[in-house]
């Protein structure tokens, strides 16, 4: 996504209703924030929200966080809940995802969501990718043992590297499709921003579930 | 499946109306024997046929060919025929699927079919699964560069060494589920006899689809 420096953005987002400041203190203890034991799911780099939301909208009994790292963008995602009733089992966090095992804890959540990742094209990147297999390690950490993890994206050379690296991981692939619209799978789909527009580019999304072995 | 000799099936089979007893002649010039240039699809091993026999009723416009190499079992299909009025989109071949490239032409075949194929589970057995790459070296012998091929089995361990042997062939993996029955995948999916059975006993049938890469 390309960025626009927002004026006032990071004090914007870090005064949301919607936004949780110090993630790590909660680790371990999501559910108290919710106010109950529902399930949390969580969508690292969820953009401008619009499925992080969609979802929390579709979902009440299942509690959503939606993780950006920058503060103009998340901004774009509060201005989206701004115009709406309070959503209280959605929460959105400001953090780089490298941290990620330290903000939740063993079992903690089940499911993660990561669409349309940013793919780190050169090759000195690929430790950047979110399905990295050191990702992959950190997000095992704190995964429900029945969780599990589901990835779309537009961009073939990054499915393909995932797939590699799943197979040096603890998941194992339970899923998959080059073309999630075109196919006769048809999962409960959820479209984010690049999705639609994607599509009406006629590009094809890859899509996979993962599983604890 | 467990083969029971059945006496004079042999014959039977032979001069059954469905069964082409030479193949080899009909090499590169199968729509003569249909009679139309309707795509063709094959089955390699059908046992008794259920699939391949409501997949030519379904798709009139479709011309099949169900192949089996043991006559006890396909006197089984020719039985089901018997019962029912002349399918003109389909017919039964006997032979052994070592040989499938001396049968079918260049592009000749639209879509391959492997369902519930024998697992030989012994290591020594690799080369006789109907995935082995040396298998899949011949099916691309004779598959059209727009077609594709799909497998469905009950059977982890063939499953697995299946998409390991994709890996060194011409093919790739488009589409693959797990547990095709509690998945989100609904292709037009048309039961075998086996499929029933497993599916009764609540086990998870795999499957994947493959097209060229």
């Amino acid at each position: 996504m390309r960025l626009r420096n927002i004026e006032g953005s990071i004090e914007a987002v870090e005064e949301h209703r919607c936004v949780v400041n110090d993630p790590k203190t909660y680790r371990g203890r999501w559910n108290t924030l919710f106010g109950n034991t529902h399930p949390i799911e969580i969508e690292i780099g969820m953009g401008k929200g619009d499925f992080i939301i969609e979802n929390a909208l579709r979902y009440p009994e299942k509690n959503f966080i939606g993780i950006e790292k920058f503060s103009a963008v998340l901004y774009r995602a509060t201005e989206k809940i701004d115009m709406r009733e309070e959503l209280p089992n959605l929460v959105f966090l400001r953090f780089d995802a490298i941290d990620i095992h330290e903000v939740f804890g063993k079992d903690e959540i089940q499911k993660i969501y990561l669409n349309f990742s940013d793919p780190w094209p050169k090759d000195r990147w690929a430790k950047r990718r979110l399905t990295y297999h050191k990702y992959l390690e950190k997000y095992a950490m704190f995964l429900d043992k029945e969780g599990s993890l589901e990835f779309k994206t537009d961009n073939n050379a990054l499915f393909e590297f995932s797939l590699e690296e799943i197979r040096h991981s603890q998941f194992q692939l339970v899923e998959m499709t080059r073309d999630l619209h075109r196919s006769d799978y048809k999962p409960d789909n959820i479209m984010t921003e690049y999705e639609t527009r994607f599509l009406k580019q006629n590009k094809k999304i890859n899509y996979m579930k993962l599983i604890y072995k």
